[in-house]
């Protein structure tokens, strides 16, 4: 049941002719097994996108060779481009306030090893998790949020961040307006789940307009974090269908459900690397 | 196959303590057999609403008798009511203008009897589906808009509508806005299809919005027309998934399969009396 | 948010003029309002069923003379019936083996009082859970099961599962056959979640079975429990999409978020009395 | 909102280490433009998969020269290949029976050019659409079944398919089986839509037997037609929600939508060549 260690690259680069020719020609001649391979070109914007897992035993260097050899094909066609290796375990930094259904759901994901992560700390602004998430194992910071210390409070969220050497910060429905140096900071690398099909009803109790404007299906979204709020670049959106007999009450319970699934699928789709961003719009490599 | 005549009674009044009673009681004192029956109380509003299906065979008056006898129960509770019979076909006229997918699954249905409707004509502002339309049988009447002559053009389709009995009109992707007036003197009889998952992508091209947005889900809304362009009372959504390979083309391409079926799911609701319209939203007795 | 205290009215019987007037008129005579009702007739079977909610406070007396009360309107139609109220919370026990999915997910319902219920306790036939379970403050036993010494541990089960005063036994992904007499013992008050979308892949691993058999969306099905192997009346099923580069380990991960939700969505209806059973199948009243 | 002229490059091989540098390096080397790429390695199998479009102008020669002068490559790596130009359109011939939403549907696509091909003709054994069909230009033939006639009436309806220059056969609700020797002979290019979720409900009446069992969703699936009925690999899948209420003469009804949803994604993904074959499953390449 165990996948073989793999290489994933990603890269994009201003499309032409002989990029896909020239990175796998890179990775035959050394003798590299491509096991899964995505391309994809914005035609209106002209730029390529690609993602390749190379198993790691087909290689005859480490990674830090890899990007020595590479650099020079990836400086030809102006890539922008990574590599990262999945024996590697990300860390991944959970931020949470008082409601419990994205914080069990990704507990239960670890304990599982359904994500293959580590979660080197879990943040809030209320003590109410301690016991919970300190029971698993993992330490819980309580950094309160209030209008006079915001400043002094996200300093110490991206310390503590830091120092956990976070590779990405999920909003597990974080009542919080993050300050725009922290989006700038990590840009990327922070990822939230808005409870409503953005980009309808932007904004406070999404559930409530959903209710008054009478829709048929509500949904949830999960987006990198910009600073502007509610409109950084999607990566996963669902819906559930409610009637006219749900109340807010329910329209909030269901939607618990859909946005704990959402979170759960961006989040594993960001892990894999599989999610490119263009200006505001991701390509996602499912 | 056939299921055994019906009427449907459908009804709204304030809500308070027996009017179930009071209207199955009054049914069962003639010995009408309820089929199907669905009540919902918005407790926000005090507001009670109900449907019945009766087997016609089961009482022994017809429905004018019906309508005589049962006034008194429905002035007692303040009752906004009504009752038809599903052995009178609804009329429903079909306003369409050069996009074919809703037209054809319309025509489709009518044929195959899967909507047990009468189509007295079918209007629209260009002469694409004349031969199309006539070759069903079915009269065709070509009534162009310009900037110039709206006034007249919609108090000719008016004159049509109302010369073909009809009971409710049915924008299949008719590209122009109707007058207020027209929407003012048949509320809650013209249903329209929209391209969007409202309140998403209001307005114009919102296939092209959506891409713009890079949503990970494109919709469509059937709705009541009202004078307030695409905010009228929502009866049907549906959604399907798209990713960052599909180009508007594509989304326009997904988007005509959700379009047709969601407005052949709010019609057929519309058509066996399940949507009962309070305020801005709908209740639906599905 | 919190909705005030109701009873619940289930109960089927032959079909026949006068059932809804009888019953209504009963509730009406003592004052009662009905916040909700549902009914359905199946036609073949020749059988009536309904489920009615009332506001407690309308009504001038308690359960106990509630049920004195109706017992005649009850015999005179050969009524199968019974009344909870949601104000008493329904005894949950959960059956789990080695998966956490399904354990963390109805834990963390339970947590946050999305699910209103009591847990008096866990029963695994592993120890795997015991320190998580415990953490909550839940009564946790192992009940381990051999080729040798079922009959025993059964027995061991249903003690507890009696001792306990449990209203409904959720088998939480619970490896194990129950015996016979179980089954009939405790018929429609034993739920599974099986997963697949039966009655494809009927058995043994059936995620296995699917992707042989290259099926482009897979599911998960909760039904009651019978003496009959993945026969049980259905309560709820669910699907997910797959592609061709989905391996079994793949189907098993999105096959884990199927199984939750459809579980959850299954026990919230036999909780909130939304089930009655009929023959092998159900009536939801959703 | 046209697209560029491409040519679409399917193969297969045994995997191994090189194949696409040496497909891609070889587009390269004649200055091709790849627009959109798929890979896919079935790791138990060993065997893999590849798709690439590739811009026709980009190229200095046309598909005869290309299919030369890549014949070393093929052959080099064992592949099963071949290139198709989407300039050329493909020929599918629709076999109908009485049934007419689906040839609603796909008639609706031909006119409006959704479906970019050419339909020789339609073939049925009812005469019931013959105007219908003849109304859009189309020749109809009329060829009756019966269980005499089989062996001529088959032979008869493959000299017409060849006679058409058919590229692909669309069973369209056609309600007969066809000869082993039929399905042997245009293996992978029959296409056929069955009304149930397969593997469930294989065989006559799978309404009747979802109706039976139950079950809280229908589906309906496209596949290729093998002689083994209803056993061929599967292109598209889809499901729709049915409850207590549905009668089978309902579930019809919701399945139709289905189907014919399900036929037009399915044939779609055919006709660009998004569809390869291994053994009893399909890649799908969308």
């Amino acid at each position: 049941m165990t996948l073989s260690r793999r290489y994933t690259l990603t890269l994009s680069c201003p499309d032409q002719v002989g990029i896909v020719a020239a990175v796998s020609g890179f990775i035959a001649e050394h003798g590299g097994w491509i096991s899964e391979a995505r391309h994809h070109s914005d035609e209106d914007a002209g730029q390529f996108f690609m993602r390749e897992e190379v198993l790691a035993d087909s290689l005859p260097f480490d990674l830090e060779t890899f990007r020595q050899k590479f650099a020079p094909v990836a400086e030809r066609f102006s890539m922008t481009w990574k590599i990262t290796d999945n024996a590697r375990k990300k860390r991944v930094v959970i931020l949470v306030s008082k409601q419990e259904h994205c914080l069990y759901d990704l507990l239960g994901r670890w304990q599982s090893k359904d994500l293959d992560i580590e979660i080197p700390c879990v943040i809030s602004n209320h003590e109410t998790f301690r016991s919970f998430v300190e029971w698993h194992g993992i330490p819980f910071h309580y950094v309160p949020i209030t209008p006079e210390n915001k400043a002094a409070a996200y300093g110490q969220i991206m310390s503590l961040f830091e120092g956990a050497e976070g590779d990405v910060m999920v909003l597990a429905r974080y009542m919080q307006i993050l300050s725009g140096e922290m989006c700038e900071r990590y840009l990327g690398r922070i990822i939230n789940i808005h409870h409503s099909f953005l980009p309808s009803f932007v904004g406070a109790k999404p559930y409530h307009q959903a209710f008054l404007r009478g829709v048929k299906l509500i949904g949830a979204t999960c987006h990198y974090v910009t600073a502007d709020l509610d409109q950084g670049p999607i990566i996963e959106q669902d819906v559930v269908r409610v009637d006219h007999s749900d109340q807010p009450v329910d329209l909030v319970h269901y939607g618990k459900d859909i946005e704990k699934a959402v979170l759960a699928r961006g989040l594993r789709y960001h892990l894999e690397d599989r999610v490119l961003v263009h200006g505001n719009k991701t390509i996602v490599f499912r």
